[in-house]
């Protein structure tokens, strides 16, 4: 017998979503609380949850034996003062269609004028202003994983081209150009948009520095939907208030929520979607946790775990 | 010897290409101005640009055999009142990959809230409201011509399922489900999104109309990309006003420009788009020019006539 403790804002959901599959051989604990682990969690040996609550209740945990995160970024789980006696995975393959949506929708907005038309409208402005188009453009990918790979293919049935920048994977067809280290600033060099997918990494740290906005030309997007730490923030407020770089849309930053007084505010053509790209929903994750419960049972090896020293 | 008058807006960009195609036997006449015609236009055989411009060179150019439209839309062509002693082009299969970015655009900014978290971002909020997604949507598309089908393609790339109404082809592959005359309710019923594509004709007029928009789920959004004579604006706004459809984007509309006082510029949750969905670009337009004049030169049948009677 096995038993859960699901610790998650939407408990209630994946209470519900777990006790449908009716799965052999386990019991399940749900709470929003990570202190009410301490009672709850005496004789669990799984967890599911957000990384953050569950990094709070990991020493009420002394059973623990396998965790299923709900989000892709499990850094509150990597303090190296956490213990790290039990299997990790976290959610994967499930982001990148949301992650398409999110960032083909921001690039089609911006050449599309679409603030703009908005904002035409409500001044009574018939607008005729030419659109750009995707069509023929080149974007570039920083990180060609689950997520990369999808919006790879989206663009391509944009008609774009393809850039892709890993530490030395070139596994993704739709990639028409792949680089590597130290090739950075020749992999930025003509890109119409850049867009960032890097997990957080300690070598993934200010990836997205001043030489590389440096070499963007002056009409490129910057889209960042991995994590806050792969840009420096001074770099990027310096091109957009420069008008060396057409504009950035951010996803995550260094701290959130963005304090209320940070400069991103108010950056000239710089938008901020409050980490909102990738939506985690319950009826997605519980198909990762339910795959990976059912090979428990098996003896076999779990989908998507997380080497704590790498950290992906 | 053919002499082709180029009567268009961007008659230098089109006078440009054409000579850099170096076609044999032709010589070129460029203007921007109709009333030109007159003098330009006495031994022209063929001509090139815009139908309300061409419409009123018609009576100018005695020796007119061929022309090619430069949009898709030749209304101003079709009016009894004028001649229709020469072969008529349109241009054709280049709309469907803007037109992608345009309504794929659109359907992910609403879907995302590109519009309610740039006044967030206004109001200094870190706005979380969980966004929507297109995945395992329903699409319908009014019309499933070459556009439609481009359309079609792209719905599948996100995940959604795609219904098509049409007088009676059932052609496009990426169409899921095909609904014919009169089954337009039941083509309505439980869209999530309705995608009017059709040309102006006599049997598209006001196909959008009470009964149709009172059919959509309230949550659907509307988007008529096509002509505005296929849509019932007094219905329109009377069911946006009423929260009975959640919103409509508009490119076209029965008097362009959108005249200054018209209720569309104020209506709760439509917004207008200036007819620039699909835009002309000469490169594009010039490539179907090109192919005719091979084709008249071969004495093959031109590509994309327009029947005077049908209207397309």
């Amino acid at each position: 017998m096995h038993k859960l403790l699901i610790l998650s804002a939407e408990a209630d959901d994946y209470l519900r979503l777990i006790q449908a599959a009716r799965l052999p051989d386990l019991e399940c604990v749900a709470t929003t609380a990570p202190e009410q682990a301490i009672d709850l969690g005496l004789d669990c040996d799984l967890a599911l949850g957000e990384p953050p609550r569950l990094s709070r209740a990991l020493p009420q945990l002394p059973r623990l034996r396998w965790v299923q995160a709900t989000w892709a970024g499990v850094e509150p789980l990597l303090d190296p003062r956490l213990r790290r006696d039990y299997i990790l995975t976290n959610a994967r393959g499930i982001f990148g269609v949301l992650m398409s949506e999110y960032v083909f929708g921001y690039l089609l907005a911006y050449e599309r004028h679409i603030l703009q038309r908005y904002l035409a409208q409500q001044a009574g402005q018939w607008d005729e202003t030419q659109p750009g188009t995707l069509r023929g453009k080149q974007i570039g990918l920083l990180g060609v994983g689950s997520i990369g790979t999808e919006l790879a293919r989206t663009a391509r049935r944009f008609g774009m081209s393809v850039r892709g920048y890993t530490r030395a994977s070139e596994s993704c067809p739709d990639v028409d150009r792949y680089y590597h280290p130290p090739n950075k600033l020749t992999f930025a060099s003509g890109l119409d948009y850049l867009v960032c997918v890097l997990p957080h990494l300690n070598d993934t740290r200010q990836i997205i520095d001043r030489a590389l906005l440096a070499t963007l030309p002056a009409h490129a997007l910057l889209v960042n939907a991995g994590r806050g730490n792969a840009l420096d923030e001074t770099a990027l407020v310096e091109a957009l208030q420069s008008g060396r770089l057409a504009g950035a849309v951010l996803d995550v930053f260094n701290e959130e929520p963005l304090p209320p007084g940070h400069i991103f505010w108010r950056t000239p053509n710089l938008l901020v979607t409050s980490h909102t790209a990738a939506p985690t929903f319950p009826e997605d994750i519980i198909e990762v946790f339910l795959d990976n419960y059912r090979r428990l049972l098996r003896g076999e090896v779990l989908r998507y775990q997380v080497n704590f020293e790498l950290g992906y």
